[in-house]
Protein backbone atom coordinates (compact mmCIF):
# COMPACT_ATOMS: atom_id res chain seq x y z
CA UNK A 1 0.00 0.00 0.00
CA UNK A 2 1.69 3.41 -1.35
CA UNK A 3 1.14 6.53 0.45
CA UNK A 4 -0.29 8.00 -2.77
CA UNK A 5 -3.17 5.51 -2.59
CA UNK A 6 -3.47 5.96 1.02
CA UNK A 7 -3.87 10.29 0.50
CA UNK A 8 -6.56 8.82 -1.88
CA UNK A 9 -8.37 6.73 0.18
CA UNK A 10 -8.42 9.95 2.96
CA UNK A 11 -9.15 12.60 0.20
CA UNK A 12 -12.22 10.62 -0.60
CA UNK A 13 -13.84 10.36 2.84
CA UNK A 14 -13.25 13.98 3.03
CA UNK A 15 -14.81 14.66 -0.21
CA UNK A 16 -17.62 12.40 1.16
CA UNK A 17 -18.06 14.38 3.84
CA UNK A 18 -18.99 17.47 1.87
CA UNK A 19 -21.47 15.82 -0.29
CA UNK A 20 -23.25 14.44 2.83
CA UNK A 21 -23.29 18.19 4.68
CA UNK A 22 -24.62 19.66 1.59
CA UNK A 23 -27.73 17.40 2.34
CA UNK A 24 -27.42 18.10 6.14
CA UNK A 25 -27.11 21.49 5.31
CA UNK A 26 -29.90 21.88 2.78
CA UNK A 27 -32.34 19.50 4.76
CA UNK A 28 -32.26 22.25 8.01
CA UNK A 29 -32.37 25.08 5.39
CA UNK A 30 -29.07 26.28 7.00
CA UNK A 31 -27.47 28.16 4.09
CA UNK A 32 -24.72 29.77 5.06
CA UNK A 33 -22.98 26.28 6.50
CA UNK A 34 -24.08 24.93 2.54
CA UNK A 35 -22.71 26.98 1.11
CA UNK A 36 -19.26 27.50 3.19
CA UNK A 37 -18.90 23.72 1.30
CA UNK A 38 -18.49 26.01 -1.98
CA UNK A 39 -15.69 27.49 -3.74
CA UNK A 40 -16.17 31.36 -3.50
CA UNK A 41 -16.20 31.38 -7.31
CA UNK A 42 -18.60 28.50 -7.63
CA UNK A 43 -20.88 27.59 -10.71
CA UNK A 44 -23.58 25.61 -9.64
CA UNK A 45 -26.06 24.30 -12.14
CA UNK A 46 -29.30 22.60 -11.52
CA UNK A 47 -30.91 23.03 -14.64
CA UNK A 48 -30.91 25.04 -18.03
CA UNK A 49 -33.25 28.07 -16.84
CA UNK A 50 -31.40 31.21 -15.40
CA UNK A 51 -33.21 30.52 -11.71
CA UNK A 52 -31.53 27.36 -11.54
CA UNK A 53 -28.09 28.30 -12.31
CA UNK A 54 -25.73 30.69 -9.54
CA UNK A 55 -21.93 31.79 -9.84
CA UNK A 56 -20.17 32.67 -6.52
CA UNK A 57 -21.11 30.92 -3.36
CA UNK A 58 -22.98 34.55 -2.18
CA UNK A 59 -25.46 33.85 -5.08
CA UNK A 60 -25.63 30.21 -4.52
CA UNK A 61 -26.94 30.97 -0.62
CA UNK A 62 -29.52 33.51 -2.21
CA UNK A 63 -31.09 31.01 -4.90
CA UNK A 64 -31.08 27.98 -2.97
CA UNK A 65 -33.53 30.12 -0.67
CA UNK A 66 -35.80 29.32 -3.16
CA UNK A 67 -36.09 25.54 -1.42
CA UNK A 68 -38.00 27.32 1.28
CA UNK A 69 -40.99 27.23 -0.77
CA UNK A 70 -40.92 23.32 0.32
CA UNK A 71 -42.18 22.29 3.66
CA UNK A 72 -39.74 19.49 4.36
CA UNK A 73 -37.16 17.85 1.84
CA UNK A 74 -34.70 15.31 2.75
CA UNK A 75 -31.76 14.58 0.32
CA UNK A 76 -30.04 10.89 0.02
CA UNK A 77 -26.29 10.68 -0.62
CA UNK A 78 -25.17 7.64 -2.12
CA UNK A 79 -23.13 6.20 -5.20
CA UNK A 80 -20.41 8.21 -4.75
CA UNK A 81 -17.00 7.75 -7.55
CA UNK A 82 -14.45 10.17 -6.97
CA UNK A 83 -11.16 9.88 -9.37
CA UNK A 84 -8.61 12.07 -8.59
CA UNK A 85 -7.68 14.11 -11.93
CA UNK A 86 -4.50 16.30 -10.33
CA UNK A 87 -2.97 17.80 -7.47
CA UNK A 88 -5.81 19.04 -5.15
CA UNK A 89 -8.46 18.18 -8.10
CA UNK A 90 -11.14 15.64 -8.59
CA UNK A 91 -14.16 14.94 -10.70
CA UNK A 92 -17.05 13.55 -8.23
CA UNK A 93 -20.24 11.97 -9.24
CA UNK A 94 -22.83 10.94 -6.77
CA UNK A 95 -26.48 9.72 -6.82
CA UNK A 96 -28.69 11.83 -4.61
CA UNK A 97 -32.98 11.10 -4.19
CA UNK A 98 -34.45 13.95 -3.23
CA UNK A 99 -38.03 14.26 -1.58
CA UNK A 100 -39.88 17.21 -1.26
CA UNK A 101 -42.98 17.97 0.29
CA UNK A 102 -45.07 21.27 -0.21
CA UNK A 103 -46.85 23.02 2.31
CA UNK A 104 -49.95 21.43 1.28
CA UNK A 105 -48.74 18.13 2.10
CA UNK A 106 -48.23 16.68 -1.49
CA UNK A 107 -44.59 15.37 -2.34
CA UNK A 108 -42.08 15.42 -5.59
CA UNK A 109 -39.26 13.34 -5.91
CA UNK A 110 -36.21 12.80 -7.81
CA UNK A 111 -33.81 10.89 -8.91
CA UNK A 112 -30.85 12.12 -10.03
CA UNK A 113 -26.91 12.75 -10.14
CA UNK A 114 -24.29 15.52 -8.83
CA UNK A 115 -21.42 15.83 -11.63
CA UNK A 116 -19.07 18.17 -9.60
CA UNK A 117 -15.50 19.37 -9.79
CA UNK A 118 -13.64 19.25 -6.26
CA UNK A 119 -10.72 21.48 -4.71
CA UNK A 120 -8.83 20.95 -2.55
CA UNK A 121 -8.54 24.88 -0.55
CA UNK A 122 -6.73 25.69 2.72
CA UNK A 123 -9.55 24.89 4.63
CA UNK A 124 -9.92 21.56 3.26
CA UNK A 125 -12.54 19.87 0.08
CA UNK A 126 -14.48 22.41 -1.82
CA UNK A 127 -16.74 22.23 -4.52
CA UNK A 128 -15.80 24.31 -7.50
CA UNK A 129 -18.32 23.51 -9.96
CA UNK A 130 -21.84 21.51 -9.70
CA UNK A 131 -24.02 20.16 -12.16
CA UNK A 132 -27.26 18.06 -11.52
CA UNK A 133 -28.76 15.55 -13.78
CA UNK A 134 -31.82 13.80 -13.53
CA UNK A 135 -32.20 10.28 -14.08
CA UNK A 136 -36.08 10.80 -13.37
CA UNK A 137 -38.59 11.60 -10.87
CA UNK A 138 -42.69 11.24 -9.93
CA UNK A 139 -45.01 12.98 -11.62
CA UNK A 140 -45.25 15.72 -8.48
CA UNK A 141 -41.68 16.87 -9.83
CA UNK A 142 -42.24 19.75 -12.74
CA UNK A 143 -38.82 21.52 -12.25
CA UNK A 144 -36.74 21.51 -14.95
CA UNK A 145 -33.15 19.51 -14.47
CA UNK A 146 -31.09 18.76 -16.74
CA UNK A 147 -31.94 15.28 -18.07
CA UNK A 148 -29.76 12.36 -18.23
CA UNK A 149 -28.99 11.08 -21.55
CA UNK A 150 -29.10 7.42 -22.08
CA UNK A 151 -27.88 5.07 -24.86
CA UNK A 152 -31.16 4.40 -27.29
CA UNK A 153 -31.63 0.59 -28.20
CA UNK A 154 -30.30 -0.93 -31.13
CA UNK A 155 -32.42 -0.66 -34.63
CA UNK A 156 -35.23 -2.98 -34.49
CA UNK A 157 -34.82 -4.44 -30.45
CA UNK A 158 -37.93 -6.03 -29.08
CA UNK A 159 -38.71 -6.51 -25.75
CA UNK A 160 -38.01 -10.29 -24.30
CA UNK A 161 -41.13 -12.70 -24.21
CA UNK A 162 -40.82 -13.21 -20.40
CA UNK A 163 -40.97 -8.99 -19.99
CA UNK A 164 -44.21 -8.41 -21.60
CA UNK A 165 -46.28 -6.36 -19.68
CA UNK A 166 -43.60 -6.35 -16.90
CA UNK B 1 -0.36 10.22 6.42
CA UNK B 2 -0.45 10.03 9.68
CA UNK B 3 -1.48 6.83 12.07
CA UNK B 4 -4.62 8.59 13.95
CA UNK B 5 -6.11 9.56 10.39
CA UNK B 6 -6.07 5.84 9.44
CA UNK B 7 -7.30 4.29 12.79
CA UNK B 8 -10.13 7.20 12.06
CA UNK B 9 -10.83 5.72 8.35
CA UNK B 10 -10.17 2.14 9.54
CA UNK B 11 -12.75 3.13 12.52
CA UNK B 12 -15.11 4.88 10.56
CA UNK B 13 -15.31 1.62 8.04
CA UNK B 14 -16.54 -0.35 11.48
CA UNK B 15 -18.96 1.98 12.38
CA UNK B 16 -20.38 1.66 8.86
CA UNK B 17 -20.41 -1.85 9.00
CA UNK B 18 -22.76 -1.52 12.22
CA UNK B 19 -25.26 0.90 11.01
CA UNK B 20 -25.37 -1.32 7.73
CA UNK B 21 -25.65 -4.27 10.18
CA UNK B 22 -28.63 -2.86 11.87
CA UNK B 23 -30.61 -2.45 8.43
CA UNK B 24 -29.69 -5.98 7.48
CA UNK B 25 -30.78 -7.76 10.51
CA UNK B 26 -33.97 -5.58 11.11
CA UNK B 27 -34.89 -6.28 8.00
CA UNK B 28 -34.98 -9.94 8.53
CA UNK B 29 -36.06 -9.24 11.91
CA UNK B 30 -33.27 -11.22 13.18
CA UNK B 31 -33.53 -8.95 16.33
CA UNK B 32 -30.77 -10.89 18.74
CA UNK B 33 -28.48 -9.80 15.88
CA UNK B 34 -29.31 -6.37 16.07
CA UNK B 35 -29.27 -5.85 19.64
CA UNK B 36 -25.87 -7.20 19.68
CA UNK B 37 -25.07 -4.27 17.63
CA UNK B 38 -25.85 -1.58 20.99
CA UNK B 39 -24.39 -1.56 24.28
CA UNK B 40 -26.12 -3.39 27.26
CA UNK B 41 -26.95 -0.31 28.76
CA UNK B 42 -28.04 1.44 25.39
CA UNK B 43 -30.97 4.36 25.44
CA UNK B 44 -32.63 4.29 22.36
CA UNK B 45 -35.29 7.08 21.27
CA UNK B 46 -37.25 6.68 17.99
CA UNK B 47 -39.86 9.23 18.97
CA UNK B 48 -41.85 11.02 22.40
CA UNK B 49 -44.01 8.50 23.12
CA UNK B 50 -43.30 5.32 25.25
CA UNK B 51 -43.41 2.38 23.39
CA UNK B 52 -40.77 4.13 21.44
CA UNK B 53 -38.18 3.96 23.79
CA UNK B 54 -35.80 1.61 25.01
CA UNK B 55 -33.33 1.48 27.72
CA UNK B 56 -31.01 -1.68 27.33
CA UNK B 57 -30.53 -4.32 24.95
CA UNK B 58 -33.25 -7.12 25.73
CA UNK B 59 -35.48 -4.04 26.41
CA UNK B 60 -34.66 -2.89 22.87
CA UNK B 61 -35.29 -6.40 21.58
CA UNK B 62 -38.68 -6.65 23.08
CA UNK B 63 -39.72 -3.15 22.04
CA UNK B 64 -38.43 -4.04 18.43
CA UNK B 65 -40.81 -6.70 18.33
CA UNK B 66 -43.43 -4.39 17.28
CA UNK B 67 -41.79 -4.36 13.38
CA UNK B 68 -43.26 -8.03 12.93
CA UNK B 69 -46.68 -5.91 12.58
CA UNK B 70 -45.35 -4.94 8.87
CA UNK B 71 -45.43 -7.48 6.20
CA UNK B 72 -41.98 -6.56 4.57
CA UNK B 73 -39.55 -3.63 5.18
CA UNK B 74 -36.42 -2.41 3.85
CA UNK B 75 -33.84 0.19 5.27
CA UNK B 76 -31.73 2.10 3.19
CA UNK B 77 -28.63 3.56 5.33
CA UNK B 78 -26.62 6.88 3.72
CA UNK B 79 -25.31 10.09 4.43
CA UNK B 80 -22.65 8.56 7.21
CA UNK B 81 -20.80 11.54 9.29
CA UNK B 82 -18.78 10.30 11.59
CA UNK B 83 -17.07 12.63 14.24
CA UNK B 84 -14.35 11.32 17.13
CA UNK B 85 -15.22 13.03 19.99
CA UNK B 86 -12.77 11.03 22.34
CA UNK B 87 -10.92 7.72 22.26
CA UNK B 88 -12.84 5.29 21.61
CA UNK B 89 -15.86 7.20 21.54
CA UNK B 90 -17.65 8.69 18.00
CA UNK B 91 -20.38 10.65 17.35
CA UNK B 92 -22.46 9.52 14.12
CA UNK B 93 -25.19 10.96 12.12
CA UNK B 94 -26.38 9.00 8.90
CA UNK B 95 -29.56 9.07 6.77
CA UNK B 96 -32.15 6.24 6.60
CA UNK B 97 -35.26 5.32 3.83
CA UNK B 98 -37.31 3.02 5.72
CA UNK B 99 -39.60 1.79 3.50
CA UNK B 100 -42.76 -0.44 5.52
CA UNK B 101 -45.48 -2.82 3.65
CA UNK B 102 -48.57 -3.64 5.65
CA UNK B 103 -49.93 -7.55 5.50
CA UNK B 104 -52.76 -5.73 3.75
CA UNK B 105 -50.19 -4.34 0.92
CA UNK B 106 -50.34 -0.29 1.43
CA UNK B 107 -47.00 0.80 2.63
CA UNK B 108 -45.39 3.92 4.53
CA UNK B 109 -41.61 5.67 4.21
CA UNK B 110 -40.07 7.58 6.34
CA UNK B 111 -37.28 9.60 5.29
CA UNK B 112 -35.31 9.91 8.57
CA UNK B 113 -31.33 10.53 10.35
CA UNK B 114 -30.18 8.39 13.02
CA UNK B 115 -27.89 10.60 15.62
CA UNK B 116 -25.80 7.86 17.27
CA UNK B 117 -23.14 8.10 19.98
CA UNK B 118 -20.85 5.16 19.39
CA UNK B 119 -18.20 3.42 21.50
CA UNK B 120 -15.49 0.93 21.16
CA UNK B 121 -15.31 -2.09 23.05
CA UNK B 122 -13.41 -5.56 23.31
CA UNK B 123 -16.15 -6.60 20.67
CA UNK B 124 -15.86 -4.13 18.63
CA UNK B 125 -18.02 -0.77 18.14
CA UNK B 126 -21.13 -0.53 19.61
CA UNK B 127 -24.63 1.59 19.88
CA UNK B 128 -24.40 3.26 23.17
CA UNK B 129 -27.08 6.18 22.46
CA UNK B 130 -29.72 6.17 19.73
CA UNK B 131 -32.38 9.27 18.21
CA UNK B 132 -34.39 9.09 15.17
CA UNK B 133 -35.25 12.54 13.90
CA UNK B 134 -37.84 12.08 10.75
CA UNK B 135 -37.15 14.89 7.63
CA UNK B 136 -40.31 13.62 6.76
CA UNK B 137 -42.57 11.15 5.81
CA UNK B 138 -45.15 9.78 3.13
CA UNK B 139 -48.59 9.92 3.63
CA UNK B 140 -49.24 5.90 5.00
CA UNK B 141 -46.15 6.43 7.88
CA UNK B 142 -47.94 7.78 10.96
CA UNK B 143 -45.81 7.06 13.35
CA UNK B 144 -44.79 9.91 15.98
CA UNK B 145 -41.25 9.88 15.05
CA UNK B 146 -38.90 12.95 16.57
CA UNK B 147 -39.57 15.58 13.81
CA UNK B 148 -36.47 17.58 12.20
CA UNK B 149 -36.13 21.57 13.19
CA UNK B 150 -35.97 23.61 9.90
CA UNK B 151 -34.16 26.99 10.18
CA UNK B 152 -37.08 29.27 8.68
CA UNK B 153 -37.06 31.86 6.20
CA UNK B 154 -36.09 35.29 6.73
CA UNK B 155 -39.19 37.34 7.52
CA UNK B 156 -41.08 38.27 4.03
CA UNK B 157 -39.57 35.79 2.29
CA UNK B 158 -41.41 35.37 -1.20
CA UNK B 159 -40.78 32.72 -3.55
CA UNK B 160 -39.05 33.18 -7.12
CA UNK B 161 -40.62 33.61 -9.74
CA UNK B 162 -39.51 31.25 -11.47
CA UNK B 163 -41.05 28.38 -9.00
CA UNK B 164 -44.46 29.00 -8.98
CA UNK B 165 -46.35 26.20 -8.54
CA UNK B 166 -43.04 24.13 -9.02
CA UNK C 1 -2.56 -0.56 11.51
CA UNK C 2 -1.48 -3.50 10.02
CA UNK C 3 -0.70 -3.65 6.22
CA UNK C 4 -4.00 -6.30 5.70
CA UNK C 5 -6.48 -3.86 7.46
CA UNK C 6 -4.97 -1.48 4.99
CA UNK C 7 -4.95 -3.58 1.97
CA UNK C 8 -8.63 -4.44 3.18
CA UNK C 9 -9.56 -0.14 3.27
CA UNK C 10 -8.66 -0.34 -0.23
CA UNK C 11 -10.47 -3.13 -1.08
CA UNK C 12 -13.49 -2.04 0.09
CA UNK C 13 -13.16 1.21 -1.75
CA UNK C 14 -12.25 -0.75 -5.17
CA UNK C 15 -15.16 -2.92 -4.83
CA UNK C 16 -18.06 -0.44 -3.91
CA UNK C 17 -16.49 1.43 -7.25
CA UNK C 18 -17.53 -1.57 -9.23
CA UNK C 19 -20.99 -1.70 -7.50
CA UNK C 20 -21.24 1.77 -8.00
CA UNK C 21 -20.14 1.29 -11.63
CA UNK C 22 -23.00 -0.91 -12.62
CA UNK C 23 -25.92 1.63 -11.42
CA UNK C 24 -24.15 4.23 -13.98
CA UNK C 25 -23.77 2.00 -16.82
CA UNK C 26 -26.93 0.45 -15.96
CA UNK C 27 -29.26 3.59 -15.80
CA UNK C 28 -26.93 4.90 -18.98
CA UNK C 29 -27.85 1.46 -20.41
CA UNK C 30 -24.15 1.40 -21.59
CA UNK C 31 -24.14 -2.23 -21.61
CA UNK C 32 -20.82 -2.84 -22.50
CA UNK C 33 -19.26 -0.94 -19.91
CA UNK C 34 -21.51 -2.85 -17.64
CA UNK C 35 -20.58 -6.05 -18.54
CA UNK C 36 -17.04 -5.54 -18.60
CA UNK C 37 -17.94 -5.33 -14.73
CA UNK C 38 -18.34 -9.14 -14.47
CA UNK C 39 -15.68 -11.83 -14.94
CA UNK C 40 -16.08 -13.56 -18.55
CA UNK C 41 -17.30 -16.85 -16.77
CA UNK C 42 -19.92 -15.14 -14.40
CA UNK C 43 -23.48 -16.02 -12.65
CA UNK C 44 -26.25 -13.55 -12.25
CA UNK C 45 -29.49 -14.32 -11.02
CA UNK C 46 -32.39 -11.68 -10.43
CA UNK C 47 -35.21 -14.34 -10.06
CA UNK C 48 -36.32 -17.61 -10.43
CA UNK C 49 -37.50 -17.74 -14.25
CA UNK C 50 -34.89 -18.24 -17.17
CA UNK C 51 -35.24 -15.04 -18.63
CA UNK C 52 -33.45 -13.43 -15.02
CA UNK C 53 -30.49 -16.15 -15.11
CA UNK C 54 -27.47 -15.39 -17.20
CA UNK C 55 -24.23 -16.95 -17.46
CA UNK C 56 -21.34 -15.29 -18.94
CA UNK C 57 -20.85 -11.55 -19.35
CA UNK C 58 -21.63 -11.91 -23.29
CA UNK C 59 -24.89 -13.89 -22.16
CA UNK C 60 -25.86 -11.08 -19.59
CA UNK C 61 -24.99 -8.32 -22.37
CA UNK C 62 -28.02 -9.70 -24.43
CA UNK C 63 -30.31 -10.17 -21.09
CA UNK C 64 -30.11 -7.21 -19.64
CA UNK C 65 -30.97 -5.23 -23.10
CA UNK C 66 -34.49 -5.99 -21.68
CA UNK C 67 -34.06 -2.79 -19.49
CA UNK C 68 -34.56 -0.86 -22.24
CA UNK C 69 -38.44 -1.50 -22.06
CA UNK C 70 -38.13 0.88 -19.12
CA UNK C 71 -37.56 4.81 -20.86
CA UNK C 72 -35.93 5.45 -17.41
CA UNK C 73 -34.19 3.83 -14.30
CA UNK C 74 -32.52 5.05 -11.41
CA UNK C 75 -30.34 2.86 -9.11
CA UNK C 76 -29.70 3.88 -5.73
CA UNK C 77 -26.88 1.74 -4.24
CA UNK C 78 -26.20 1.73 -0.62
CA UNK C 79 -25.26 -0.52 2.77
CA UNK C 80 -22.17 -2.20 1.27
CA UNK C 81 -20.86 -4.67 3.42
CA UNK C 82 -17.85 -6.45 2.54
CA UNK C 83 -16.19 -9.67 4.02
CA UNK C 84 -13.12 -11.02 2.41
CA UNK C 85 -13.28 -14.83 2.20
CA UNK C 86 -9.69 -15.71 1.05
CA UNK C 87 -7.04 -13.63 -1.24
CA UNK C 88 -8.83 -11.96 -3.57
CA UNK C 89 -11.76 -12.81 -2.70
CA UNK C 90 -14.48 -11.02 -0.90
CA UNK C 91 -18.62 -11.99 -0.26
CA UNK C 92 -20.32 -8.51 -0.78
CA UNK C 93 -23.96 -8.06 0.21
CA UNK C 94 -25.57 -3.98 -0.90
CA UNK C 95 -28.79 -2.62 -1.28
CA UNK C 96 -30.52 -0.92 -3.85
CA UNK C 97 -33.50 0.90 -4.36
CA UNK C 98 -34.12 0.48 -8.52
CA UNK C 99 -36.85 2.98 -9.98
CA UNK C 100 -37.95 2.19 -13.19
CA UNK C 101 -40.72 4.35 -15.66
CA UNK C 102 -42.50 2.53 -18.59
CA UNK C 103 -42.60 4.38 -21.93
CA UNK C 104 -46.63 5.15 -20.55
CA UNK C 105 -44.95 7.47 -17.52
CA UNK C 106 -46.26 4.94 -14.82
CA UNK C 107 -43.48 3.55 -13.01
CA UNK C 108 -41.71 0.12 -10.90
CA UNK C 109 -40.21 0.48 -7.38
CA UNK C 110 -38.09 -2.57 -6.02
CA UNK C 111 -36.25 -2.66 -3.00
CA UNK C 112 -33.54 -5.03 -3.37
CA UNK C 113 -30.22 -6.54 -2.06
CA UNK C 114 -27.46 -7.84 -4.30
CA UNK C 115 -25.56 -10.92 -2.89
CA UNK C 116 -22.05 -11.37 -4.59
CA UNK C 117 -18.79 -13.14 -5.26
CA UNK C 118 -16.28 -10.49 -6.14
CA UNK C 119 -12.52 -12.15 -7.59
CA UNK C 120 -9.83 -9.59 -7.91
CA UNK C 121 -8.62 -10.50 -11.52
CA UNK C 122 -5.46 -8.44 -13.15
CA UNK C 123 -7.70 -5.70 -14.46
CA UNK C 124 -9.13 -5.48 -10.90
CA UNK C 125 -12.04 -6.45 -8.88
CA UNK C 126 -14.52 -8.28 -10.68
CA UNK C 127 -17.95 -9.70 -9.84
CA UNK C 128 -18.14 -13.21 -10.19
CA UNK C 129 -21.57 -14.05 -9.15
CA UNK C 130 -24.56 -12.11 -8.16
CA UNK C 131 -27.90 -13.43 -6.57
CA UNK C 132 -30.77 -10.48 -6.17
CA UNK C 133 -32.90 -10.80 -3.64
CA UNK C 134 -36.28 -8.55 -3.05
CA UNK C 135 -36.63 -7.13 0.60
CA UNK C 136 -40.00 -5.42 -1.11
CA UNK C 137 -41.49 -3.18 -3.81
CA UNK C 138 -44.30 -0.70 -4.81
CA UNK C 139 -47.41 -2.13 -6.32
CA UNK C 140 -46.29 -1.21 -9.82
CA UNK C 141 -43.60 -3.66 -10.41
CA UNK C 142 -44.29 -7.11 -11.42
CA UNK C 143 -40.98 -8.85 -12.03
CA UNK C 144 -40.76 -11.94 -10.10
CA UNK C 145 -37.45 -11.16 -8.25
CA UNK C 146 -36.02 -13.76 -5.45
CA UNK C 147 -37.62 -12.83 -2.17
CA UNK C 148 -35.68 -12.19 1.03
CA UNK C 149 -36.73 -14.01 3.32
CA UNK C 150 -37.96 -13.02 7.29
CA UNK C 151 -37.46 -14.74 10.80
CA UNK C 152 -41.24 -14.90 11.47
CA UNK C 153 -42.73 -13.83 14.99
CA UNK C 154 -42.70 -16.29 18.20
CA UNK C 155 -46.32 -18.06 18.38
CA UNK C 156 -48.73 -16.21 19.73
CA UNK C 157 -46.76 -12.56 19.01
CA UNK C 158 -49.19 -9.45 19.51
CA UNK C 159 -48.62 -6.14 18.27
CA UNK C 160 -48.22 -3.66 21.06
CA UNK C 161 -50.92 -0.93 21.89
CA UNK C 162 -49.37 2.06 20.97
CA UNK C 163 -48.55 0.55 17.15
CA UNK C 164 -52.28 0.01 16.94
CA UNK C 165 -53.58 0.80 13.78
CA UNK C 166 -50.42 2.30 12.76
Amino acid sequence: MNDERLRQLYDTGEITRVLNEYCTALDRMDLPRLCALFTEDCLVEYGPEEWLQSRGAANLENSLARMWRWARTSHHLSNVQVEFTGDGEARVQSYVQAWHERPDGSSATIFGQYHDRFVRQDAGWRIAERRMLMNGSDSGFAVNINPLERIPPPEGWQPPAGAAGR
